[in-house]
């Protein structure tokens, strides 16, 4: 039996609008460590990987593990029908073909049970060693949604280029070109502000800024994101969830002729 | 003559576009009673009912019964035009074939005078007798309008059941089922969130939530809501008109086969 | 070279909002007066003249006059790009055939160049000489925008009446008439919302109310707007902008059987 309660239920609301524009079927994983999901997206070109630990829940029974399969776009409807201040609780019995989503209202007067039929998805869990980077760079995850929207409206590839000094965002396009650099600023009134660069040595990536747009929908989860860069990794886009986890989206940078890896 | 001064003159503009999704053409009836609408919607399931009565307006002057045929969309399109703090006057000469709205600013510097042709509409009015009903609930209009818009991302139709502890909304579609219950709650802070619930016997019936989304529209008219029901008698949905009146709206229930009643 | 610095950049964000709309391609001219604009609207009906005065910029290098082809949807795109509290820099080479946008945030931590091609426009700068107007109107633009507004649900076309009294706004349409009177009102609370009339005789003239709906699209540049009638010249509809210039819109009006003027 499965029974998670999280008293932020809106948490939950927000975590399912950042990723179901990237996925429409996947599996969530249910264990004693916690609630988590791992998949590629429909063109198998990023990947994404959402842990919300056990710690995190109000209550948090899940008597043997569980992958359940959800079609993330019904799964939404379902969420977006909570209050935004709504306890909500995941609940399903071992071996159902369904899940229940209960809504419970901050006074107790309206309780809803929405129950949603389960699907059996393939998916293969891919080990994804912990690795070293040649740059990490912490910025507002609002800055960092705005450049990438922006630079969409110019051209549809963005090359990020790191040195000491500062982030450089860059795209061209037929109507010109743009660049952006945020400069390295920790002296701000609020750390979540901050613009925090470590590097072991410059990178210069390029990649389709139609996903990392796909990837800023996870900016009402937190304030700051952490981009990490590797010149033979994917990048790694980060967004904690307080106290509980995170999401991190994972993209191979466009290779000269312009192909994308981490095709299967 | 007529001629209806209404100092809250966005309460019109309110009660305008709460029927106009459901009713294209329909005669206003003015009396010395009141100001008046009677209406099915264009697929004769449902009825609307609108009194505003004589006593709410500033002023009130009605020579003889007089029964106005108008599109309501193209009253909606003048209406809308009038600010939210103006002042609307009604008014029409006796055998005239158009109607005027007038507003007025609140400090008088803007005059704006709306003149409409009237229509010729077939129309019988429906007397509907007072009955008694089986359940009656009274509930905060914004909590209903989002328990109905929230079931429609599930399903077509609604079952409203009612008990003494409390009023159930469910649904099921293709992606699930959805339970919503209400709780009667008298301790509130403000007596517009209660709800509250008379009841003579249980009472469980089904609509199609296309109508009640339809019959939400009139939501910010009045903070609260009012649904009778009785197993042989259409629904009633009442939002009342402060100081002067009411819309009501009676669709009859869904039977066994699916079936809708109240057809001529 | 050219180097025009604006402190207030959100500014050139509004005034290519307000033409874009109705001008598709134009030249910037650049001289040592300011930075300024004349364009014919696409249909070579309305006329649309901008300046900016130099002595409004922060900083302001023109060496030799400059004229810069642009297509406006496109400088709109890359403006867009500029926070509203970012600072704007326009800069030019000589000879060059670009033109690079440079936004910088209020703390300097980001810098933004956008880089967009010129373009060859063929244009001839009409000479607009002073005249004497009939009546001049000064009222609140966001009145007088939601006056065309209103009138576009009914009709096409807006009868502009003066007299001592007031201004009068009429269309008609398949649906009705509308009359909008304005009375002058000199007494208010703050100057921006009087509605003054100087008047050498009364004057009613016609115009489309789809190019008059596309100069309100300035009402976020000024509080108040400036109309100049004269039954033998195009009206003036024209929004100062604060410290700097304005932007005028000329429109001839339209003549007994509904003919435009104003055509080459």
């Amino acid at each position: 039996m499965l029974e998670l309660r999280l008293v932020q239920g809106s948490l939950l609301k927000k975590v399912l609008e950042a990723i179901r524009e990237l996925v429409n079927d996947a599996n969530f994983d249910c264990s004693a460590t916690g609630f988590s999901l791992q998949a590629m997206d429909s063109s198998h070109v990023a990947l994404v990987a959402l842990l919300l630990r056990s710690e995190g829940f109000e209550h948090y029974r899940c008597d043997r593990n569980l992958s359940m399969g959800m079609n993330l776009n019904n799964m939404a409807k379902m969420l977006r029908c909570a209050g935004n201040d709504d306890i909500i609780t995941i609940k399903a019995d071992d071996g159902s073909d369904t899940v229940t989503f209960m809504f419970e209202s901050p006074n107790q007067d309206k309780i809803a049970d929405f129950e949603m039929k389960l699907m059996d998805i393939d998916s293969e869990h891919l080990g994804i060693p912990d690795a070293e980077y040649h740059a990490i760079v912490r910025m507002p995850s609002a800055e960092f949604a705005r450049i990438c929207k922006d630079l969409s409206s110019i051209g549809d590839t963005v090359v990020i280029s790191v040195t000491k000094e500062g982030v450089k965002f860059s795209t061209a396009g037929d109507i010109g070109t743009a660049n952006i650099v945020c400069r390295q600023n920790k002296t701000v009134d609020k750390p979540e502000e901050a613009t925090v660069i470590e590097m072991q040595e410059p990178v210069s990536l390029t990649f389709a800024l139609r996903y990392m747009n796909s990837f800023t929908k996870a900016t009402p989860l937190s304030e700051t994101v952490t981009i990490s860069l590797s010149s033979e990794l994917p990048v790694v886009v980060e967004y904690k969830i307080a106290d509980m986890g995170y999401i991190r989206f994972y993209l191979a940078p466009k290779i000269e002729e312009g192909e994308e890896d981490m095709k299967p």
